[in-house]
């Protein structure tokens, strides 16, 4: 059994492989009690605290670990692109069984490794602990310019609702991956990717905080109908969304199942970490359909009646209830969901 | 059971009450996707996290939940005071057990409350999910004056030791809470605090960074072997320490036992959360043997030679192994030693 010091060091040397030397602002890291970091002029801080659980988010024994690593840091970065910030640092908390602190440990670092640099983010510190389960907690640090941190509060009446990219595919890849088959064979990995290694939309989110586009932010973590849900809570609004517009995701043809909705995954799926957006109508012609070949949908409208409301392409409306990811609601049988 | 959205609203009621208005500077927190934190102008960020495990660091079954929630975060904040910060903020990531989320976690919150107002720290964030165990992490936040944090790597051949308070109590409260007698018991309840509701050292820490009195600084959380150990090893230096000037707890009477030594809970019980720091000798003048009533008492002296030496009482010399908490090195059998 190694003891605390070489696993420390080993996990500074991977995460710390090609993300150049430590930043000049930060003045202490690793191998201190606090890491120390001086603040830019003239930027506010993001902070955002994410766990990623054994059987609750991942499974340790399915999925893989550079994937557990790559999508824990990827994550709960997203959330700083949901307010419009920069990722900087971020902070590790490691807990790990005896049996996942050496090829599993690698491999897990090596993913992390990996999004750290596409990322743009530094190691500042962390915590390591022993314990019956894999239990990651990321601590995300972001900066984003004085005022301009978009929020959950200020969708209006009359703006317009928009979603990057298209939605439902992490939980088609999840899907897959339970089924086993035809999870497992190569045709299929493309299908997976959204659901292992989610790419956070940072650029989109700078874009729209730098210009004040948008009135409200969130990325689509616990699903379209929960998280527009959120957003409606907080701004004291409604929404009115058209189900014809939703970029639902592609189900290929032998995927196909009776259970498998590919409106029923965007609605309600979660875990694709696109950004939900509102837009005041008149700065609505600045967006365009796509940002830097990232698709841009507009998919409804606030209203001021504080409901959700689904119109079919029938012409019927329905209530969108917001059926997404609740750690604290899902069945104990359906606890593994992601 | 209740949903995500209860639990969180409960969560924040608690650990807001008592703290005033949430702080101007924090301009996004509880809601949002990330807080967002203006910083204060020449001052620097510190920031750390830190882990709080059920049957690792506490027993759900024996430790009083507020004691938990009380210890979480006094001991996440001592790393604040370890480089000699103020406490600003915090986020609490909280893993639960359905059986945790009723009664336990009422108490867990106020104890949790009960730390945050008396350390002056304002809830920005945090995560929630369900989990077979409790599964805390906290991260910390403060501030310190720009190129004042107090790092483990300065100490030079010829400075002085300090630590202050008196150290092992909070051991010896872990051996009486094992012991169930006379634990239970309302004489020894005192004996208790220092394990249950430790107090980290905000003022002695933010007194030294402010005059620039340390040369190095750790908080006691391993144990002092273990963590004048770090500041050796960080600083390239070694340690001489007089065994007869630690100020060791004192062992009632009724409770000493043959494996109860206080040198050793002094030199590798942990969990003290006293400051252990070096000073210049030409300025150790200034210390005096107390801050604000916090006894502070010089040790030993750092050295060239890159070894930890403990005098004994009788002149004898011997190396001080460090003997401290490592959670990778305990053997399964001792695990829970908090």
């Amino acid at each position: 059994m190694k003891d605390e010091r070489l696993l420390i060091e080993q996990i500074v040397r991977a995460l710390s492989a090609g993300t150049g030397a430590r930043s000049r602002r930060l003045r202490l890291g690793i191998g201190d009690d606090a890491a120390v970091i001086r603040p830019t002029p003239e930027m506010d801080w993001a902070v955002s605290c994410d766990q990623f659980l054994e059987d609750v988010h991942f499974l340790a024994n399915v999925h893989a670990p550079g994937s557990v690593g790559y999508k824990a840091l990827a994550r709960a970065t997203s959330d700083l692109a949901a307010v419009g910030a920069a990722p900087r640092y971020f902070l590790l908390s490691l807990a790990l069984p005896d049996e996942r602190t050496s090829a599993w440990l690698r491999l897990f670092l090596s993913g992390m490794a990996r999004a750290a640099r596409q990322l743009g983010m530094i190691l500042a510190g962390g915590d390591t602990s022993r314990f019956p389960k894999v239990a990651i907690n990321l601590t995300v640090i972001g900066e984003v310019e004085s005022h301009r941190a978009i929020t959950r509060s200020g969708a209006r009446s009359g703006d317009l609702i928009f979603v990057s990219g298209t939605l439902g595919g992490a939980r088609l890849g999840l899907e897959l991956v339970r089924a086993a088959h035809p999870a497992r064979d190569a045709r299929w990995q493309r299908f997976l990717k959204p659901h292992l290694y989610p790419q956070p939309r940072i650029g989109l989110g700078r874009w729209l905080a730098q210009r004040q586009l948008a009135s409200a932010m969130i990325d689509i973590s616990d699903g379209l109908s929960t998280d527009l849900g959120h957003i409606c809570e907080a701004s004291g609004v409604g929404a009115r969304v058209w189900s014809s517009k939703i970029p639902v995701v592609r189900i290929p043809r032998a995927l196909r199942r009776e259970d498998l909705d590919s409106l029923a995954l965007a609605l309600h799926g979660g875990d694709d970490y696109e950004l939900l957006f509102t837009v005041p109508a008149k700065q609505a012609h600045v967006l365009g359909t796509a940002f830097k070949g990232l698709r841009l949908t507009r998919i409804g409208e606030i209203t001021k009646e504080k409901r959700l409301v689904l119109c079919e392409a029938s012409g019927r409306e329905r209530q969108l209830k917001p059926l997404g990811w609740d750690p604290f609601r899902t069945s104990a049988g359906a606890r593994s969901r992601r």
